[in-house]
């Protein structure tokens, strides 16, 4: 049998905090020669020892190699950290987490530069990194081929999932799942509090909780149905009439046991301007254009 | 080999709309002698046809059966709907939506009429019921012997939860299952509003949203953890004071997106609150203290 050695893609990584350190290790154990930079030197230590080359300046990161990987903590942190180095050629992928404008601006700032350009959103958190039955992944969007070119490398740390051309569309996608994620989260705070203060064990109550937002979670099949049909009446199961003629209950209770409706009201006062609109037939999806108004 | 035949329990069922029509056909199918009462006659025609015996008046229906099952409107046409019958030693199960305040004044009401009485809240619409594969189900809470005692019978048509003695437990136990359903379509209301306007397939971008809720309502764990030790920085991964350093992102998206923040800034003020109070290591727990204060 004859050993194959493949050449691994070099990698330079700005960055070493939580995300950039997780991201570095799995670089380093997949056999990827990484360079790595950070502006408080003390944290390559570490990586140092394990193998990784350790700049002196962004600028010395930069020449090293033509995959510059960029993990910072915000979009103005990037825009400092690179201002002294030469990107002429190089594959920036930006997985700093951004707004899509920023995303869009910073695509922009990076051609005029001549390099180019993939954004990405992180949808994990460190422990999960190099953990593939974790089930993180990041979002890429920009240059396809630049996603091509890289797309074995990128998916050493997490999986990956390409959203389109838009340097924005990462961000954009990044951003609408998170926000869902705190919906949740608010909805799951409230109902935490009404159990509240009853003989109730929080253990035994979590596995109810979470089954049932599991289950519910699909419903986003039949409102993105809607959406593109436009048709908000489409396979209805309960409509927003009998919908909002039970919302009276949800906040009784959270009266009798002395829960504060501010997280739940905003969208019951949303589902009663949509009937008062005449949606009463529809399912809830007549809200979204209520916001977007 | 000799045929068994299994005595089913004769069942009353008042009610039959839609949730109380579902229900009724489950039992007539299963082989259950099934006495039928609605308010408007009409709706029992189909059931007369499948071998239900319809009752002319609810008091009729009361009479002919031990075990009493109530599916109507609200709580107030319960109490309608029972005023002329006579419930001495009846074994009343009452799967009208209440609030668990209705749901202890019912209890006592029928203490009072001499029946035994358990509460029910319906996790399932009607086409869920009698389809086990659904998953839906039904909390019940009151006398555990009177649950004990019918528990096959109200297998029939949904999986049962019983959740304690307390009679308002079921219907806490649906409000607050709901409520957080309510949060999560509040956040993916948010989601889908961000999205729009670009050119984004909303029917390729819910899978995403469904993956990622589904991954992530599993954190109740940790939350009802944190609840029960009262250690609220305990198993944390991104602290408070990193989520809300993030959430300026998440306005300023919706803002360039053209979307409403009235969903997701409820939440994101508690968090701050919490944040100022000294809440910045711990998790995001801490939110639901300021729920209940
Ligand atoms: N951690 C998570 O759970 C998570 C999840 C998803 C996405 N992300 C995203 O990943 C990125 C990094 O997160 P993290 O958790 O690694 O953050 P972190 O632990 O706070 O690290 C921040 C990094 O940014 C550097 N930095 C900050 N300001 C700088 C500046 N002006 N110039 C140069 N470097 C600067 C820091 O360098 P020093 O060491 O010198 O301070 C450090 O390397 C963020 O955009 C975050 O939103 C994180
Ligand atoms: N449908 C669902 O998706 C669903 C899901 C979970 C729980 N539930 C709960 O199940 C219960 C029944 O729901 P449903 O969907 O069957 O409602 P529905 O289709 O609107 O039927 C309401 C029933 O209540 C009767 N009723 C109303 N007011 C009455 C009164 N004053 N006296 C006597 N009868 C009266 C109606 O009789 P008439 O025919 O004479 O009007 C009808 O039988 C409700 O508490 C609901 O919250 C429903």
């Amino acid at each position: 049998m004859t050993q194959h050695t493949v050449e691994k893609t070099s990698v330079t990584l700005l960055g070493l905090g939580a995300m950039g350190t997780a991201l570095a290790r799995t670089w380093l154990a997949a056999g990827h020669p990484l360079t790595v930079w950070n502006r408080t030197p003390a944290r390559a230590a570490a990586l140092a020892a394990d193998g990784a080359e350790v700049a002196d300046t962004a600028a010395e990161a930069v020449a090293a190699n033509t995959l510059i990987v960029v993990c910072l903590l915000d979009d103005a942190s990037v825009g400092e950290a690179l201002a002294g180095t030469d990107l002429t050629d190089r594959d920036l992928v930006n997985l700093t987490t951004s707004t899509p404008g920023q995303a869009r601006a910073r695509a922009e700032w990076a051609r005029e530069r001549g390099a180019r350009h993939l954004d990405g959103g992180i949808m994990a958190v460190p422990p999960m990194i190099g953990v593939p039955e974790a089930g993180g992944y990041v979002f890429y969007s920009g240059s396809r081929e630049l996603f091509e070119r890289h797309r074995e490398t990128l998916a050493v740390p997490a999986g990956t999932t390409y959203v389109g051309e838009d340097a924005g569309f990462a961000a954009l996608h990044d951003v609408a799942l998170l926000s869902a994620m705190y919906g949740m989260f608010a909805g799951t705070a409230h109902a935490f509090a009404l159990i509240r203060g009853e003989n109730i064990d929080p253990v035994s109550f979590a596995p109810l909780l979470a089954d049932w937002l599991v289950a519910m979670a699909p419903a986003v099949h039949r409102t993105a149905d809607q959406l593109r049909s436009g048709d908000y009446t489409k396979g209805v199961v309960s409509d927003l009439a009998m919908q909002v003629a039970g919302t009276p209950a949800f906040l009784s209770t959270a009266e009798q046991q002395g829960v504060s409706p501010e997280l739940l009201s905003p969208y019951f006062e949303l589902m009663r301007r949509r009937l008062a609109e005449g949606g009463g037939e529809e399912d809830l999806t007549g809200v979204i254009d209520l916001l977007t108004r």
